[in-house]
Parts: structure tokens; sequence; C-alpha cells
């Protein structure tokens, strides 16, 4: 299994942010190919350590890290890559994180 | 449904890390108080837009925001807390974020 998780930050028109990414970007990044479950948060964050002003954390599972790499190169990745660009015009905006998931108490120490 | 989301900084000395969090910390974590289900990345992380030098990245599944305060509280919640220092020292050694989460075509505009 693997993750593609996306951090954005309080955006300065908050209302507008979430009609935009619940209208049109869910809708959009629901279809990507191989994407198997769509999580995000849902009200406030409490950000601990170094984490600063989170407003929204958006977890999209898929089987594998090539099937985001699928998701990512198909006409609908390309779109939602554009997409996020509306919701977060700058790289500071928000990070993305991907990589392959698995069981804690499985990995141990054999990563 | 509620996530306790942490994301580690590359280490110094990774090796060591992965002993400590793999032989320590996930089976000390493991037994928090309403703990449903923790996961954690395995090889390395790609970083996208302003994401820096993720090294792992963990998601601990809880029912609730109350269930997560509790398993804090607690006297395991305390250990962690403590042990976390070992493995990061320092507060820009990672994000933590916690949240309630929700599927995403389930949130809509209804947050």
């Amino acid at each position: 299994m693997a993750r593609m998780l996306v951090i954005y930050k309080t955006p300065k028109d908050p209302a507008a942010f979430d009609r935009h990414y619940f209208g049109v970007h869910v809708p959009l990044a629901s279809g990507l190919p191989g994407l198997r479950r769509y999580e995000v948060s849902k009200g406030p964050i409490r950000a601990l350590a170094s984490a600063r002003d989170p407003y929204l954390v958006a977890t999209l599972h898929f089987d594998s890290m090539s099937a985001i790499q699928e998701a990512f190169a198909s006409d609908l990745g390309k779109q939602c890559a554009a997409d996020r660009r509306v919701l977060a015009p700058n790289d500071e905006d928000l990070q993305m994180f991907l990589f392959e998931s698995a069981e804690a108490m499985g990995v141990l120490t054999r990563r």
C-alpha cells in the first residue's frame, strides 16, 4: 500500500478554499485511476512541534508507488496538479509526501 | 475517526534512529490506550512542494480526538512523549498533526 499525503497551509480565504476543494478538487481527484480511498481532515488541526499553520490534511490511498506514478501521469492526474495550483498557488502553501506504507508492528527493524 | 500524524526529518544517524524507533518506540506506542492502527512509511519518501527532508511518516489511528487526548494523558502517553525526545530531540526534527478524519467524498462542503 502507498500514500499520497498532502498538507495545506491555512489559506487567505478559507471559505473560498473549502468551496473549491470540496466542490471541484475532491470530485476531480476522486476519479484518479488506482485511488482506493481518499481521507481528509475535518475541522481544526492541532499542530505540535514544528508543524505550522495547517488547514487541511488529505491522504490518498493507492496500492503501490507505481500506482501513484500512473495516477500522476494520467490526464486526470495532470488536471489535479493544475487544479492544486488554484488551491495552493505557491509551493510554500503545501507539503506533499509520497511513500509506501506498512503496519508499524510488521516493519520493526526490517526496513 | 481521528489521526495522529507524525513526520520525522532525516536524522543524523538513520540506522540508530531505526533501531530506536522500531525496537523501542513502536513497541511502546503500540500499547497506547485507544490505538486502533499504527502505520509507518516504508523506505524513501518522495517530498514535493515545500516538504523538506522527510525520513519517516507515522499515522496512528484513534476513534476520536478525545481518545487521542486520553492516550496522551496516560502513563504510556507520557512515556511515548519522553521517548520521542530521544528520536527527535528538537521541535524542528518533527511535525505532529492531530485531527478528525473523514472520507473526502462524504465531507464535500459540509465542513
